[in-house]
């Protein structure tokens, strides 16, 4: 089977690993790749870790680089998106960094950038569990709460490009202080981090847990969502309480996104979200039908988990490469 | 001086009275009247009270009916916009109530209904504060908190009609019990009905307060914006004290929707920034400032009152009409 023309390969950075998809025009997944990321090294060592992981995945789609259109790639920070540039990823220790121009000379291949939680927004709609809407809002749940917004079927960037902050929602005006500074975000209350802060508190507090047994067990120092998810099959009673509450607060933040954009969908993404599904996004949908203004036809705003896992961002990555391709750049 | 072509009227709905504007194709005011509305009439009292208003403000303006291109009116409720329905105007005590469809048998001229406070964003926008923005979100402050949302310079109605509903944002989970029955919305922080309550809680626990004295000498039996505005003249510090923590609220609440929207300008309006006007927006504006995520050109987004006072709405709703006929309807 050949692949001609529109062949692109898109990227999913994270702060502790890569993952690469060789994506037909088609839209289907031709070979998947990835690799670690050292946070330790410098942004040039990066790059020239994604240009091999590029090649790796090309090699193994049985493609020439030649047949590339494109590389696409969904980074974990505040993005320049009409140039390519990072200008601030806490997570990879990034400050100004031109990964496009850098990449593409390297590969020699048009090299696009964007935010990591719009490429996975931008995923789930044109390919996931949000395909043929109009309005859509994208939530995000990992180490923090990020978010995107699709309005007439493309994304929404804001006046500044600073649209789509879910996470920094003030919903409880007195709550726990968050990493920006503010007390009460939603990120403060109901993320994964958020939810191990009010776990390591309960256990000091002396709460009973399988919690650190299970990170223990698996070598983990941090609450992973594999740990969760254990935890919550094992019927940890801690860490049912903790999700519980978490549930509540997304459900309240579901509400007041929706009774402000009005959506057709909610599409709740991320680690925790792609390990429990449905069981993990029910509770925060029931609680957020009942914050909506209008509840005669709640139902019509559909809150769904995302379906393309790990592989939203780089798919979406590839989609918004294509829409640029297409318009004028 | 003779118009000719494109002449309307637009009204604004109040739940104590009726505002009518006459309205030139360069929306120079030439008329305007008003009257009392009284709400224990039935509806088609009310509707007969229109017509009367509308024949009364069109001699003012020395033109006949004829040269009426249509009557807009902006309703205090949810409206139905396509048919010209009010389905539901608790303090007009409507239900479903075919507003246009009866003033256009009385009248003879297309009528047009939209939302009141959706019509006072277009109003500002167009007309307004707002003018030449492209992203723009109003807030207007009264015995309830609305709003309305204009994206790509239109307005923004949502995929059920039921967006930009900012009044029943939670910004405090265990807040004060809202109209809506859910606890801690902005509107049960921040309305001129909330402020009210503080003060009357607060004179019944013993605090001195000058209000109650205004409000006897002037023979109201609710704390208007204008009784706001002359305890604030005395330095009543009950006043004082109450209504900077709803400016508080209101700055949150205005950064929440900033860091979901983006958009290029907020417009306060509303009775009481429009009687105050700066002095009301300032303390929001700065609060606002300091919770948005990206402060470093927070400023770029400005947070203005609103500059057409009591007639945002009326002008608003012929600014629509005028849109809606020069569109497919």
């Amino acid at each position: 089977m050949t692949h001609t023309g529109n062949i692109m390969v898109g990227i999913d950075m994270g702060g502790t690993s890569l993952r690469a998809l060789v994506v037909s025009p088609e839209n289907e997944i031709l070979a998947v790749d990835k690799t670690a990321t050292n946070p330790a090294q410098k942004p040039e060592g990066v790059i020239a870790d994604i240009a091999g992981l590029v090649e790796d995945v090309v090699r193994a789609a049985g493609i020439t680089r030649s047949a590339l259109a494109a590389v696409s790639i969904g980074a974990p920070g505040a993005v320049d998106t009409e140039h390519g540039v990072v200008y601030h990823a806490p997570n990879l220790g990034w400050k100004k960094v031109a990964l496009a121009a850098k990449l593409q000379k390297l590969l020699h291949v048009p090299v696009f950038v964007d935010n990591d939680v719009n490429v996975g927004v931008v995923g789930e709609h044109a390919l996931g569990a949000g395909q043929g809407t109009s309005e859509l809002i994208g939530i995000f749940v990992g180490t923090g709460i990020g978010g995107g917004f699709i309005s007439g079927g493309k994304l929404y960037r804001g006046s500044r490009g600073a649209a789509a902050e879910v996470g920094h929602m003030v919903i409880q005006l007195d709550g726990p202080v968050c990493g920006c500074g503010n007390h009460g975000c939603a990120e403060a209350l109901a993320s994964r981090t958020a939810m191990e802060r009010d776990v390591r508190a309960a256990i000091k507090k002396g709460e009973k847990s399988i919690i650190p047994k299970l990170m223990e067990e698996r070598g983990k120092d941090r609450m992973t969502s594999s740990i969760i998810q254990r935890a919550l099959k094992k019927h940890d009673p801690l860490m049912q309480k903790v999700i519980s509450r978490a549930q509540k607060y997304l459900g309240i933040l579901v509400a007041n996104v929706v009774n402000l954009i009005d959506p057709e969908c909610v599409v709740i993404g991320g680690g925790i979200a792609e390990r429990l599904g449905e069981s993990f996004v029910e509770p925060i949908r029931e609680t957020a039908y009942k914050y909506f203004l209008r509840r005669h036809d709640a139902r019509r705003v559909k809150i769904l988990p995302g379906t393309l896992g790990d592989n939203a961002g780089a798919l979406g990555a590839v989609v918004l490469a294509r829409q640029r391709l297409a318009g004028a750049r």
